[in-house]
C-alpha cells in the first residue's frame, strides 16, 4: 500500500497495533514451541504492550517521515513499530531498577510474575527474584526484538542498517542517562546535573531518535536532520522538566499517580537544582528536613511546596521551560515544514509542555 | 584486506581483539561525554571482556565461513565479534539471575559494582541492588551492541539483515532457554526436559547460531546450511551433557570450580533425569535426602555420585553424548568439506565432549 496523502495519529494507530499484535502473537506461537512456560512470558508481554501506551514514539516517527516528504506509508510502519518495542523493553527494566511493580495502571512483568507464582514459589524473596529475572529477560527480548522487527522493513537494506545505527545511539544514550539517573542518588546534588539526564534518558530515546528516524527514512538533507534534533532535544527537555513540575505540583486526580513520591524519594529534579541555586542556608535546612524523608506527612509536603515556590525555584523551573519551547519553536521554523504539518508539530510542544497530566 | 588462504583460530584471536578493543575503546570515549559514571560502566565492561573468554562462538563463525568457501575475512571480522558482545551480555544477565558475582576468575559487572561502592553506599541491599542495576543496563549495551557491531561489516547490507535475522533467533532462543532452565527449579521433574533446555540456553547461541551466521555470509547452499545446523544442535547438545558430567564429577582443580554446586543446588541435569528413570524407588529416596541440600558434606556428596554411577545415569548419561557425537559426526560428513577443514570440524567435537574441564 502506497499512500501520498497525509495520514492521522489515529489511523496511524490502528496499522501500528496490527503490525505489534502480528509480531506479538508470532513470537507467542515460537515460544510456546520451545515451552509453554516460555509462552507465558509472551504472553505476559503481549498483554502489558497490548494495554500499553499512546504509542508516541512510533507516530512521533511516522509524523516526521511524512513532514519531511516521506510517501510509503506501509514501508516504514515496521520501522516506527520496533520504537515502541524498545520503549516497552526499557521500561521493563527500569521499573526493576525502581522496585515498580506497575505500569500503565496494570501489573508490569515483574509484577505480573509476582502474583503468577505465589501458589508456586513460597519463599517471597525466591519468588521476587524470579520475577526480577523474568522480567530481565523480556526486556531483553523487546530491545533485541526492536533490531528484529525493523527487519520486517520493505525500505533499501542500506536504508534499515541507518536506521539501526540511530537505534544503536538511542540504546547507548538511554543506558547511559539511566544509569546516571539512578547513580545521582548516591552522589553530591549537582555533580550529575538534571539536564544531562534529561537529555539522554528522556529527550534521546523518546524524542530525538523517533523523530529522526523518521527524518531519515524521508531522505531528509542534512540540514533538516540538524535543525529536526534540535527540536527534538529542546522539545525532549521541556517535555522532562515539566513532568517534575507535575511530579510535585499536579493534580493527583488528573496524573492519577502521587504528587508526594517525588519529594518522598528526594528526587533531583532542575526544579530542585534551581532551589539549591535560589534558596537560603535556612530554607535549605528546613527543605531537607523533608525532602527525601520517606515519613513525610501532607502538611510537610506542603511545606516543601512552599519552599519550591518561595524560593523561585518553580518560576525558575516555568522559565527554563519557556526557554526550551522557544527553542524548539525556532528550530521548526527554520524546517519550513508545509502549514499542515508545522501544525502538527506545534500541537506536539504544546502537549509535552503545557499538558497538567 | 582480503584473503583467499586459510586463517588459523590463532591469526583470528588477534583479529577479533582488536575489533572488540576498538569497539570499547570508542564506547567508553562517548560514554565519558556523557559522565565520567558513565564511563565507568564502561571500563567494567571494557575490563570484564578483555580478560575474558576464548572467543570461541566468533572463532567457529569465522571457520564455518571459510569452510564453505568465504574469502573476505576483513568483511565478516565485525560480524564474528559480535557473538562475542551478544555472549558477554547474555553471561551478565545470567549472572543476575544466578546470584553470581564472579566470571572468568574475576568480578563480573554486578561483583565489581558491588565493591566500587562500598565506599558510597552503605546500606547493604542498597548496594547489591544498584550492582544488579548496573548490570542490567551493561548487558542491554551488549545486546544491542551486538546489533550495533554488525553494522561495522562491509558485507552487502542485505546479508547483514540475513545475519541479524540469525542473531535475533538466537536472541529469542537463548531467552526462552534460559528462563525454562531457571523455571525449571520450581516445577516438577521432567516438566522441562534437559534435552529442551540444553538445545535452546546452549546449542542455540553458542553453536547454532555462530556456524549458521558463518555459512550464511559464506553463501552455503541451503543443503550445506541444514546439515550444519544438525551438526551444531547435537555438539551443542553433547557439549552441555558433557558439562552436567564434569559439574559432578569433574576434577576440581582441573575445572577450576567447586563439583559439589550442582549437587547442593539441585541443578536438574540430564543425568539426573537418567537416575529418576533407572533408580529404585529406595535409591531415589537417599538421593533426595541430598541432593538439593545446601548444607550437604563432602561424604554425602560422595554418596550421591555413588547413586548416579550405580543406577546407571552416568553410564547412560556417557551413552547419550556419544549418540549426539555420532550424529555430529554424520552431518560433518555430509557437509563434505575439504580435509583441513573437517579436521578442524573434527576437533571441535573432541574438544565439546571429551573436555575434563
Amino acid at each position: 500500500m502506497k499512500t501520498s496523502s497525509s495520514v492521522t495519529f489515529t489511523d496511524c494507530s490502528e496499522l501500528l497495533n496490527a503490525i505489534l499484535q502480528d509480531y506479538f502473537s508470532k513470537s507467542l506461537h515460537k515460544a510456546q514451541t520451545i515451552s509453554p512456560y516460555y509462552g507465558q512470558l509472551w504472553e505476559e508481554l503481549s498483554r502489558l504492550a497490548g494495554v500499553g501506551g499512546k504509542k508516541l514514539r512510533p507516530k512521533m516517527s511516522l509524523l516526521a517521515y511524512q513532514a519531511l516528504g516521506g510517501n510509503d506509508l506501509q514501508a516504514v510502519l515496521p520501522v516506527a513499530a520496533s520504537l515502541e518495542l524498545l520503549h516497552v523493553g526499557v521500561l521493563i527494566h527500569d521499573d526493576i531498577i525502581d522496585r515498580d511493580y506497575m505500569r500503565y495502571g496494570v501489573d508490569n512483568i515483574a509484577g505480573g510474575y509476582k502474583k503468577l507464582y505465589e501458589p508456586i514459589i513460597k519463599n517471597d524473596a525466591e519468588r521476587l527474584h524470579f520475577a526480577h529475572s523474568a522480567a530481565i529477560l523480556a526486556g531483553d527480548l523487546l530491545i533485541s526484538g526492536a533490531y528484529q522487527l525493523t527487519l520486517e522493513s520493505t525500505l533499501e537494506p542500506s536504508m534499515v542498517l541507518e536506521v539501526q545505527r540511530l537505534l544503536s545511539k538511542s540504546v547507548f544514550e538511554v543506558v547511559g542517562g539511566e544509569l546516571i539517573d539512578t547513580e545521582s542518588a548516591f552522589r553530591e546534588l549537582g555533580d550529575i546535573k538534571a539536564e544531562t539526564v534529561a537529555i539522554y534518558k528522556t529527550a534521546s530515546y523518546s524524542f530525538i531518535a523517533p523523530l529522526l528516524i523518521g527524518a531519515v527514512m524521508a531522505q531528509a538533507s542534512a540540514e533538516d536532520q540538524a535543525y529536526l534534533r534540535l527540536f527534538a532535544e529542546n522539545l525532549g527537555v521541556a517535555f522532562q522538566l515539566r513532568d517534575d513540575v507535575i511530579g510535585v505540583f499536579g493534580d493527583e486526580v488528573q496524573t492519577g499517580k502521587s504528587t508526594t513520591g517525588d519529594i518522598r524519594e528526594g528526587k533531583r529534579t532542575f526544579m530542585v537544582e534551581q532551589f539549591y541555586q535560589f534558596a537560603s542556608d535556612e530554607d535549605k535546612k528546613s527543605f531537607e528536613k523533608y525532602f527525601g524523608n520517606q515519613n513525610v506527612t501532607s502538611d510537610e509536603v506542603d511545606i516543601v511546596k512552599g519552599l519550591l515556590v518561595s524560593s523561585g525555584a518553580l518560576a525558575g523551573t516555568e522559565e527554563a521551560i519557556a526557554r526550551y519551547e522557544v527553542k524548539a519553536h525556532s528550530a521548526l521554523d527554520s524546517l519550513g515544514l508545509e502549514a499542515e504539518y508545522a501544525e502538527q508539530f506545534k500541537k506536539l510542544i504544546i502537549k509535552a509542555t503545557r499538558r497538567d497530566k
